[in-house]
């Protein structure tokens, strides 16, 4: 499995995935899911990769162009009008690669799927958020769905969906992402740390803050220790229930 | 979907169900998923279940011996030795009727599948807690796990981890698994109230408080209401993460 999230802020976009992917209990492996794309001052696109590691790896190696010689690679995604387009051209080669290895071409059972969220900025544009579906198709984050999931979305969900805040900055929307993939890791085997994490504020155009959190990093100590300390008091705050 | 919850505490067991059974969105009833068996006295006993609702009103039906002629009626689950024949008995009877059902008998891939959790107690021996599966075999709860879910287990896990104690009295344990639910209600849409208490004490060898939870209920809009400002609060308890 995978755990990745993607947040709309008012202040811009705040992206966390984490690192663990497996083919069985017994043998399981850390890859980054996590992909940026930059022409400073011009666009900068996240993406993340959720699904068949084998189909996240063909489409962002065909996304880089590394099917040509390193002296021609000019990534078309650094070329795109907008970033409509740009989700476009993610959601045609996700199909594309799907369909090359599924037996008669693409079909809604086969085990190639995979599944993407995708945001950034190109100037002359606000920045934009979409989840890019097996199918090729895509949704667009709006107000009243201001992030996206990946991959094991449950366990996590509870929390986003009650502190979430478009008005918040980014240290809260880092610990608020903290604290939906520590219910997510605590659970599930298949999520794992470390996790990476990439800031981008609105209008920069340029990737802000990146940083990968280790199982040691001593923000996340806090906010995992913190959180069961912290949920416990807020269940002894709740009214006692009348027998 | 389905969402149940059985508890062992010290002080006995606490058992919740959801009434919400679909076929599609389109197409929602309110059906009880909790059923009762007891001989005042000398034994208690508890079912929950989910998964195709044929499949569990023909078991229950079965245990009930409504295949019989009223007159003849006077149920094998009331006269078994133990609760683990009784826990026996019903999983060979979920394993039959999910055969009966399934084209060439059972296999893994049947759709009339069914889970329940079974608990009690019989005179002479300490209350038991199983989950059985539709392959008819079961586990049993330990120390180690003390609890069982089945269906939309989720999202109303984590508070359940985090917060459990076997030494709780009752009271917080209804309160505990009014969180959980709320939990599950609010993220989806086939988990539904009213939702079915039952409470069971230690050797007192009689079904305790019953209790049907509607939405006007005061309890349960103090614990849902509540729930979301708690959350949040822990969440603001927690340390600012450094950037």
């Amino acid at each position: 499995m995978t755990y990745c999230v993607g947040l709309q802020l008012e202040r811009g976009l705040v992206f966390m995935s984490d690192t663990r992917t497996n083919a069985g209990v017994d043998n399981i492996s850390t890859y980054r899911k996590m992909h940026t794309w930059e022409v400073p001052g011009e666009r900068t696109m996240v993406l993340m990769t959720a699904g068949n590691l084998a189909t996240t790896q063909a489409v962002v190696s065909m996304l880089d162009e590394r099917n040509l010689a390193p002296s021609e690679r000019d990534p078309s995604l650094l070329s795109t009008p907008s970033m409509f387009q740009a989700a476009r051209m993610i959601g045609r080669t996700v199909k594309d690669v799907i369909a090359d290895q599924t037996a008669g071409g693409y079909n809604a059972g086969t085990t190639f799927n995979a599944t993407m969220i995708f945001g950034g900025q190109i100037r002359g544009a606000p920045p934009r958020l979409y989840m890019i579906y097996p199918e090729g198709n895509f949704v667009e984050a709006q107000a009243e769905t201001p992030f996206f999931q990946i991959g094991e979305t449950k366990y996590g969900r509870p929390i986003l969906v009650r502190a979430y805040d478009p008005k918040m900055d980014f240290a809260r929307a880092i610990k608020l992402l903290m604290v939906s993939f520590d219910s997510t890791i605590r659970a599930n085997l298949s999520v794992g740390t470390p996790l990476d994490l990439q800031i981008y504020e609105a209008d920069s155009m340029n990737l802000g803050l990146s940083r990968r959190i280790e199982d040691g990093d001593a923000d996340w100590r806090a906010v995992s220790d913190g959180w069961s300390d912290a949920l416990r008091q807020a269940f002894e705050s709740l009214p006692d229930v009348t027998m």
